[in-house]
């Protein structure tokens, strides 16, 4: 996390505890808009999606947002018709809290799967919330929508265009059940621009492609990935996709995001590596990525980027097995940052193996593939597989 | 292991130690076919397959086998041209040693993939090897074929047929990098009968499906898999697809692929449990296998399984992102042997958490999934994924 963060005028945020799953902590976060604020979210592709995620969604289609409503601990995932009374409920108490409709607030879950919400004490918690409502409360917020995660992830970046500040201040949580499809676990990203609807959710939609979208820390894609992008409307107004404004406020959405996910990737459970995946000349972007996540998957090559033990044959067996028709090893390369491994379909004679350990020592680096086949690439940020992402996912809920 | 093997009339085995990783110990075997024995083998799928993998495609398609040549301790793979010439002057030792041309010998390697054999220590060991041939040595056989695993594994079964005495014995190596496709790491099968080649293919390619092409320890498949079926041919002649004699043989390779297979995943590496993953009610049986490998392949399921939680969101979460197009939560079943999960988009409402966790205090249960979709059905062996599979993995080359 950034030692500063930049407030967003007319976003407010309030934190409370409501003991969903350890006493003594923060669970709860509520985050208000203004009215003429505007707003943005990208959802999980899990079939099974969790009842807020659900609740949300229709939210969003139905009333402009005036609150998000977060809980850590409990996802109110695979809980069914209940899930959805309980969910509602929230949402219910907050907007009398807010005086708003029940359609402008947005709930948001994250923690176990399969177990009811503690309704009761989150809504006795609400209040608390919602007397705590605070332009500084970003790294509260941070905080409070922790669950495995070791450090809270708040970025903030502004510049200037044209003459106007325009500033862009973003949190997110995750570290586990990693491989977002659309979105990350969760994140919340505010501007203080005024931004219409479809340009806003335009923006959001390509910001996550290379960031949430493009990270893995296990390949489990979450029941209750959430990114949403507010347009706090106290700024000047941006209407148009080609303006220097507009093209300014993506730019600067994209670099939290990204900076967001590589924070998520470095947190990753038991994380002690932050490894780029990148693989170039692919006949397409997909079958790049589809090299790029096999790798970044393959439990073999996750164990010797813990052990820094240059073991390409394991990244070359990876790519082997990835599924891409009529693959030649002969045009395949592989390297570690400056390093060339293989070539020619073997180890690459200049190759020395202390080279490939004085890369993979390091706390971040990168795996490039080229496939010898196109003109596509696409990157993967991945981390390794270490006894403590075992132990902290064999000890999850015990 | 069982305690007892049946040798295979006309099938002789020899083994030797080359040094080739470790010092003391056989990592070299020699099995010899006699004169009119006939041979089948299914090979990975991996893009990079290996030299050995190669050249014994080559060889069988040219002749038919005399000898076939295993090394344990190096795959001879992503070698490039140096890892076929490397195979070829092996082969041709032992075709001359064996008196039998280049191409009668088919040659098989397992071990760390990317470096040279130690051409010289193998050529030179071979003698050795080749003097010791006996009917006997299957259990040496299976031990020198070893790398990660932990135990050797060999099983016999034999039956009769119309007064006719079958026998099929087979051997198999693999602890990780297991996922096969097409065939296990290694596995080296043998009957007395005699049958045409193209009759024992499909016995094979049959048996190898729900068997070794169903299990899966990591993910990780090999650049070296590969599955040999021989037929002595110093019992009678199997000419007919139809014949009980024909069915009879193919039960029993089937049973001892599956038996082969099972110990394959119990050696899985650090596994302490042995889990079937059975997929039912889907509407294709590759819409079934795809939801049991997101299954079998998650992290968070894997870790779940060691420590015996049974964590059922976790499962939801892996079938949720499995790819089904429209999969609907309310027609999902989850089953923890006789014990029912989920039922209706949730928690079944009389489980309790004591009897998941009983069913998972097993060493051997199935985790049963009803996608409520069709009538099509597939089954997954798998382990789970500990400390020590990460230990295992981060020092093997070290």
């Amino acid at each position: 996390m950034g030692d500063s963060f930049l407030p967003v005028p007319g976003v407010r945020l309030g934190v409370a505890g409501a003991a969903i799953k350890h006493p003594d902590r923060d669970d709860l976060l509520v985050i208000e808009l203004p009215e003429g604020a505007s707003c943005a979210a990208v959802f999980t592709r899990n079939a099974f999606r969790a009842a807020p995620v659900l609740l949300a969604e229709r939210h969003l289609r139905a009333a402009a947002p005036r609150y998000l409503l977060i809980n850590s601990g409990n996802a109110n995932a695979g809980t069914g018709e209940q899930g959805l009374r309980d969910g509602l409920s929230c949402c219910q108490t907050l907007a009398d809290l807010g005086g708003c409709q029940l359609e402008q607030v947005l709930p948001f879950s994250t923690g176990v799967i399969g177990e009811n919400l503690p309704l009761e004490r989150v809504q006795q918690a609400l209040p608390e919330a919602f007397a705590d409502l605070d332009e500084a409360a970003w790294p509260a917020a941070a905080q409070a929508i922790m669950t495995t995660d070791t450090v809270p992830k708040l970025v903030s970046r502004q510049t200037e265009i044209d003459g106007i500040g325009v500033r862009v201040t973003g949190i997110a949580k995750g570290a586990g059940m990693i491989r977002p499809d659309m979105a990350t676990m969760l994140g919340f990203l505010a501007t203080d621009l005024a931004v219409e609807p479809g340009l806003l959710q335009t923006c959001l939609e390509e910001a996550v492609g290379p960031s949430f979208n493009s990270i893995t820390v296990d390949g489990d894609t979450s029941t209750n990935d959430s990114c949403v992008l507010m347009a706090s409307a106290r700024s000047v107004q941006v209407s148009n996709a080609r303006s220097p404004l507009y093209l300014g406020l993506c730019e600067l959405v994209n670099e939290v995001c990204m900076e967001l996910a590589r924070d998520i990737v470095r947190d990753g459970e038991g994380a002690t590596k932050l490894v780029e995946i990148r693989v170039e000349a692919a006949r397409s972007e997909a079958e790049a990525r589809q090299v790029a996540y096999t790798i970044a998957h393959s439990p073999l090559v996750k164990t010797a980027l813990f052990a820094a033990d240059p073991n390409w044959g394991r990244i070359l067996a990876a790519v082997g097995r990835a599924g891409v028709e009529g693959l030649e090893i002969e045009g395949v390369e592989i390297w570690l940052d400056q390093v060339c491994i293989v070539r020619d379909g073997g180890r690459y004679p200049e190759y020395t193996e202390s080279a490939g350990s004085q890369v993979m020592e390091r706390d971040e680096y990168t795996i490039r593939v080229l496939l010898g086949r196109g003109g596509a690439s696409a990157r993967v940020l991945t981390c390794d597989l270490s006894y403590d992402y075992v132990r902290i996912n064999a000890e999850y809920r015990t």
